[in-house]
């Protein structure tokens, strides 16, 4: 955080910012650097952004909404700004409203099994505070220790556990959010359970910061379980592994996690994390149990995974979390590739189907692919790159295009988790009717006529 | 269904009623019974219903909702009338549109885990469908075996084993929907992840048939777990169940049901079934733990309730499965009394509290209150009934009125998992601002312009 450095109120703003820089003082940055103003996606930093914006409270939010429904300023709300969709990423003639100097734990309750959290709050921040009370909140998006929930609310974030566990939406009761006029509406419930009118609560978790600003959001805790095990099972192909992964889905066992890594990924994590793995077979299925029958699932998803030419492997202690790491973030940096991040979802039966595809696609277009999967949720993360040459973008932006309508073709969808922001708009019409984004576009209406709130995203 | 017995286009029938008759021979009939307009809810029958019109397919909800806007005539949808909040009732000058007839169970993809469903199929023929698989669909309202799936994913119904498998919304993952106007939507995707712009399928879910019309349910399927055990543990009172309760909680036990009846719900049961529950203690705390680990849980949440104060009691087979519906069904009929039964959830900190509060309420109302509850969700289903005497309906009234209050004094909400209907529409104020109700009507007119669907209900 930068604005302990910044004048009260920046001598050198004029207009409309000079104004809301007096209403807020230290909070209106007009000096802020590019990192601030874009997220992890790879679409570029845009260029006349007025400000980045840091209220320190819930009123500071309202005073910018009005002020930016006074002025016709649009805004992009931002969280921790680890999006990979670009949906927070600053529009021309608007400002970036920050919210991470919200970021306290408001109250812990392990009674009633809730927290309720600022926007700025990291999953870390919040699993460090209930850790000692036994308690977790259960999404854990790869990004855990780095985003912040507010934005994992945005994008209705998935994550590692979300097979068992649910996604975001499936942990958020209720929530509080500053209106495009300024105005504050609570909404949801801190029971567990709630049918009271229309389910906004939903309609705002993943909606990517369109329709309102979430600046307090209670979240539903779980009892941290007794036992976890891990289970590393190695395959020839990910064909093999998509054979094993049906098996074991047939069965009785339901994992806190399923995750496969292909050959290539494999073999990228050994170039830069000094390990081995791609010896043991062409994929890998990472698959965690956990809670009182931890130990049998596993016997029993070995015995799955093992009945379908897989070659299962019990990780324990540190062994099981290193790998989990590796998972995580053990891929190496690109460097000077040119490259795609994808985040499609396809049915469970056509996993095996989906990775043959995207390989015969990279092949086709002279890109390099990759790919991991949250494989209990049909979720891939493909990775497609290419030497940073002439032809090089297009071929990826063909390879991509492919990858997504072959996602769409399986019954699949164009955003398992990340959402739309501005990386995927372009394929938006190949999954949403015209009719259903009228739909949409109305909602948007009722929240914020003037369309201000991170214009030209999700929708 | 008593369609068959109808000729084909009713002779007695004029005007636009006549027209929709001709469309769809065999699906209009003005002869209902009053049971068919009307729920399980202690609503009145309504006055003035033009007809129940029962179309056989999709593309007969489409031509009465083209009728239904052209002639401007109201539309109440209606699955199996299991109902507790008269969301399904029918209004003068409308029709009901039942969607009995959509019966069918399109597809069931074990590999897929998912299952395509027609409205009008029962939780109970779902199930039956499944348990040859293994597989299991994990809403389980109390009315599972009579109420439709269609009418379940209106009301957003809970039921009991939500505590840990979440309730209707975690388990649709797309809908069909008819539109006002007679055009047909498909929303959400048959993988189990995807965030692809604004969540209708939430929103749609629970919005009791005031947006559209259900025509088509994608739901995500779970395998049945391995092992189910059952712990009965009697309290002395409904106090110490509370902290009992709060025990168990506190641990890493995660039961699938947790479910309380007080003292005057177990009388009653021993009074129409029998049993001598009441012997055991002023308060019945009935546990289910699933899975691998049910055993080692269910251990863990016998020690915990011992420890407690409670004395429990392991239930095998037929044993357990008696009590279990005992505890759905085993409650006698009110026969000649004025009776309201209620639907409000509350923190899980504030059951014991809830509890001698509605005690409270009726001794100083003159009415009698007994109480079941999921309590793992904090989803309290409190009876008050009085003799049908003067005055008897307006304490019952009064009464009512206090019980909600309280619950939403103590943070909680005015329906759990019945929904708005009419029954509750009286008490929406006090849960939702004007603000929030406002733009609940937006919502509302982007999908219905007309206002024709379910008109004075839910919102």
């Amino acid at each position: 955080m930068t604005t302990e450095l910044l004048p009260a109120v920046p001598t050198d703003l004029t207009g409309p910012l000079a104004e809301l820089a007096g209403e807020l003082p230290g909070a209106v940055d007009p000096g802020f650097a590019a990192h601030e103003v874009t997220d992890r996606s790879r679409v570029d930093a845009p260029q006349g952004v007025l400000a980045v914006v840091r209220p320190a409270d819930v009123a500071g939010v309202q005073t910018v909404l009005r002020w930016a429904s006074r002025h016709r300023v649009p805004v992009v709300p931002r969280g921790a700004g680890t999006g990979l969709s670009g949906g927070a990423i600053g529009v021309a003639g608007g400002i970036v409203l920050s919210t991470e100097r919200l970021d306290r734990v408001l109250e812990i309750a392990p009674a009633d099994q809730v927290a309720r959290v600022e926007p700025g709050v990291l999953g870390a921040d919040l699993d460090a505070a209930l850790a000692p009370l036994g308690l977790r909140y259960a999404p854990d998006p790869a990004s855990w220790r780095t985003s912040s929930i507010g934005g994992n609310v945005a994008t209705n974030a998935g994550g590692l556990r979300c097979a068992k566990y649910g996604v975001t939406r499936e942990s958020v009761l209720a929530l509080d959010v500053v209106l495009a006029d300024g105005s504050l509406i609570s909404t949801g419930h801190r029971s567990i359970k709630g049918v009271t009118g229309l389910d906004l609560v939903g309609l705002f978790t993943g909606s990517e910061g369109t329709l309102g600003v979430v600046v307090g959001i209670t979240v539903r805790l779980r009892p941290r379980p007794v036992d976890e095990q891990t289970v590393a099972t190695w395959f020839d192909s990910v064909d093999a592994a998509a054979e094993g992964l049906l098996a074991l889905t047939a069965g009785a066992a339901r994992p806190a996690v399923i995750e496969l890594l292909d050959g290539p990924t494999l073999a990228d994590i050994d170039a830069h994390s000094g390990t081995s793995l791609a010896q043991g077979g062409g994929a890998l299925l990472l698959v965690q149990t956990d809670g009182h029958g931890a130990r049998a699932e596993a016997d029993e998803v070995e015995a799955a995974l093992r009945g379908a030419g897989g070659r299962p492997r019990r990780l324990h202690g540190e062994d099981a979390e290193f790998h989990w790491e590796l998972r995580r973030s053990g891929r190496g940096p690109l460097e000077d590739k040119l490259a795609v991040g994808e985040d499609v979802a396809v049915p469970l039966s056509r996993i095996g189907e989906f990775h043959r595809e995207i390989t015969r696609i990279g092949a086709v277009h002279g890109v390099s692919v990759r790919a991991v999967a949250h494989a209990g949720d049909g979720n891939f993360h493909p990775l497609l790159f290419a030497d940073d040459v002439a032809g090089g973008a297009e071929r990826l932006e063909a390879a991509a295009d492919e990858v997504v309508a072959t996602a769409l073709r399986l019954g699949g969808t164009i955003s398992g988790e990340h959402g739309i922001g501005t990386a995927k708009q372009r394929w938006l019409a190949d999954e949403l009717t015209p009719q259903v984004r009228a739909l949409q576009a109305g909602i948007k209406a009722v929240f914020d006529p003037l369309g201000l709130l991170n214009p030209g995203k999700a929708l």
